[in-house]
Order: structure tokens, then C-alpha cells, then sequence
């Protein structure tokens, strides 16, 4: 397959078999995760690859308790990582400056751009992934599992196998919900309601709304998957710990 | 090319021809970003395609006047976007929750995945492409030019275009500078002088250091290329932007 299939073909897997990938798939993945645009080629992210049980018993409830887990055989860790960088400067009679927001979010940005790639790898071996949106909600405690230092914040992880189902492609929005010609054009009421015809009057729309005896579809959203409370809890944690991690020092 | 190739023959263009994207084309590299994970399907992102030659003049002093700005044929802006759901949830009886800083890094790895899906679709179909990290050191007066509404900012910007030339690939860090099995293994001294060594001592290096009057390249990167002082200026306008911009209300 070509990339476009690749890129195109790609669906969440959340049901693996147990088999393990080989050591050489996973490394050309790896190698494969390197090679994404890096800011100035600093490459400061790192990615943790956890394959031990015990390991990932430990952050399996840090994942919300999400079976696959502990099922797949590969769990990747992707962290904004400016340690390496730093050791690296204050062995070389460097001073760095690299603790402040900036600095975190442009290893946020390394950490997510190879992050993708090693989706696309892995999807091209036919392997399946999984992105958990847990990494930030529980960073500090994940963190804590896997020995990181000061100046490494996981970002996002990714959960790799060999897929146990094939379901069908995501349905998008239309591309014109996204894509903006030359400047951002606020959409008025008509263009959300055509934008989201579709979604908010699909089949599986109306047996959510059933069973969460709901409205509409936003209500589902904002009052089930991602309320209000919880994101101000989640901010407020992941905020104090990539203070805590040193990025907000100036 | 299989898309392990397309990723592995990554190089970044600074030297586009003039030839336009034709629709067809764009719109297929557009929608191949719309197939990358996004947080609960979701899609808090957009993309401004900006083709038009004023707009181009004017984003490019933002850009820190990098010419491929206007030369190549498209710049395209992601950006963190709540804007669209934001609206979607209000009409339909829901009272949305996202103006928080989770809320904003959620919508900015939908952005960032998006991003890296269309660069490996565009490099498939030959297309050359560059990030540029003054996005973020800009972010204000660039959503300015791009009229973002509320809730909406910029976090990074990609050039696209037909290569004009075809630079080797970039040596990167060996795999172990940035991979740790199951835990994280912090590094010591002679670790990381191993990791950084052909690095430290490649010709380009030398005739940097040369050309700079330093001792060594982590002075070139502290000193030079990413001073604290930039860093700490462009991590209190980034941050009073996303506050401006909604995502610190809570």
C-alpha cells in the first residue's frame, strides 16, 4: 500500500491479539517515529516502549482501566522531553533556557509529529493503534510509573498489536468543517447545522440518545464524555505538573 | 512508494518552485489529514490554505521573512479550534465546557496529528513540505491576518510546494538518545557524550563553530538559535494569547 492508502485506511483498534510484535517491526516503527520534522533538530521527545506485564498492570487503571492495555503487547509512551537536551548543554558549557511554556510545547510538538509517524509505520506492517487521550488526564502518575525526570511530560501513548477486529472507517465531518481558504470563515447557524446534519441525525446518533435518554448529541458530549468538571480538573493537574516538571519556570 | 518509504524519505524543502497544487491534489492531501485520530471524533482543529499572494506578503515578516513563505505555492495554518464545536453545542442545547487549558492541548494534537498527516500525504505525491515554529512565537498577529475567531489559535504552520532541490536526509540522534524500554533510563555523562558524539564532531559542526567563534554546538543552541530570552518572551505572548483566546477561563 501506498502512504495515501495507509493514511487513508486508518482506524482505531481497540481489540488485539496477544501476539508480540518482532523486535525488528518495532524498531524500523522507531526508526521510522525519528524521522518526523523536529524543531531545529533538537528531537526533544522520548518514547517510552513498554512491554512488561507488571508494567502495564501498573498504568492500566492510570488508563481509565481500558482492556487493551494489558492486552496488546506494546504500549508507547510519548513524552515532551528536554532532560537529554539539557544534560547535553550543561556537559558542553551551554546554559540552557528551555524551562518555560514555549520550551514544553515545542516538545509537545516533536513528541506528537513522530508520534504519528509510528502510527502510520505500525499501520503499514498492519498493525493496529490506539491514542489515549488518558496521558494527559493522569501525566503525573504515569510519569511516576515510568521513572520520568525532571523535563519529561508524557503527551500522548499509543497502544500497538495485531488487530483482533477490522471496523468500519471513522464517518468525518465534511471537509469544508475544517478547512478554512486563505482566512477562517466563522460559520453562521445554517452552515453547523449542514455541517453536522449528518452525525446528529445518524442511526447510532439516535441509539445513544435512546439509551442516555438525551436531547441531542452535543448533550452527550458535554454532559457525558467531556464535562466541564472534568476538564477543569484535568487542567488544573496537567498545568501543575509540567510546572512541576520545570516549564514554567520563567 | 509504501508508506514506510515516504516516511523514511522525509527531508525537509526550503526551495519550492513556483508550480501551483492543483486542486485535486490538495483536496486529496486535505482529506487524508481529516483521516488522523482525533480526540472522542471530535476534530477541534482546522486548516487555513492560504494561496492568495497578498495574504502570503503578509504573513511573511511573521515568519521571520522566510521566502519560501511566498514562494512556495500554499501555506497551510492548523490550529487548535473549539471555535466550531463551541458553536455546534450552543445551538443544540448543550452549554460546552472547553474553555480550559486541557481543553486548548486537546484541540492542538488533533491540530498537530492532522499536520503530519498531510505532510506524509503531500511528500507522497512528490510534494515538498517545512514546518515552521515561529506559529507559535506569532500565534496573535498571525490569527490576526487569518481572522481566527475566539477559540481558535494557531500552533504550527507547514509550507508545501514542488522541491526545488533534494538535501540529504538529516543524520538524527541514534535510536537509543530518544527510546527507553518499559521505564525511563536517565543518562549519564558518558552516555551522553556517546549519543551526541558524532554530532559534536561532524564537519558541519566545525565549520559552525567556526563561523560562530564557539567551543561547542550546544553554545550554538543556547546562545544562538533558541536563547532564554526568546523563549521566555514568546512563552508569556503565546500563553496571554491562548488566555485572550478563551482557554484560561477556568
Amino acid at each position: 500500500m501506498d502512504a495515501l492508502q495507509t493514511i487513508n485506511a486508518h482506524r482505531t483498534i481497540r481489540n488485539y491479539k496477544s501476539d508480540p510484535i518482532s523486535d525488528d517491526i518495532l524498531n524500523s516503527i522507531l526508526d521510522s517515529a525519528t524521522r518526523a520534522s523536529t524543531t531545529g533538530n533538537m528531537q526533544v521527545y522520548s518514547i517510552i516502549v513498554t512491554t512488561d506485564e507488571t508494567l502495564k498492570q501498573e498504568l492500566l487503571p492510570l488508563h481509565f482501566g481500558q482492556q487493551m492495555v494489558v492486552k496488546a503487547p506494546v504500549i508507547l509512551t510519548f513524552c515532551a522531553d528536554f532532560n537529554r537536551f539539557n544534560k547535553w548543554c550543561k556537559q558542553n558549557k551551554a546554559n540552557p533556557g528551555y524551562d518555560n511554556f514555549l520550551s514544553f510545547f515545542t516538545a509537545a510538538i516533536d513528541a506528537l509529529l513522530a508520534a504519528q509517524n509510528a502510527c502510520l509505520a505500525a499501520e503499514s506492517y498492519g498493525l493496529g493503534i490506539c491514542y489515549l487521550g488518558t496521558t494527559t488526564y493522569m501525566a503525573e502518575k504515569i510519569a511516576r510509573v515510568l521513572d520520568c525526570p525532571e523535563a519529561v511530560v508524557p503527551v500522548t501513548t499509543v497502544v500497538m498489536g495485531w488487530p483482533e477486529e477490522t471496523p468500519p472507517l471513522t464517518e468525518r465531518l465534511p471537509l469544508r468543517a475544517v478547512l478554512h481558504h486563505n482566512k477562517y470563515k466563522d460559520f453562521n447557524q445554517e452552515e453547523i447545522d449542514s455541517i453536522y446534519f449528518t452525525r446528529d441525525n445518524s442511526a447510532m446518533t439516535k441509539a445513544l440518545l435512546n439509551e442516555n435518554q438525551l436531547e441531542t448529541l452535543a448533550q452527550i458530549f458535554v454532559e457525558k464524555r467531556y464535562t466541564k468538571k472534568d476538564n477543569i480538573h484535568f487542567s488544573k493537574s496537567y498545568l501543575e505538573f509540567i510546572k512541576k516538571q520545570g516549564f514554567f519556570n520563567q
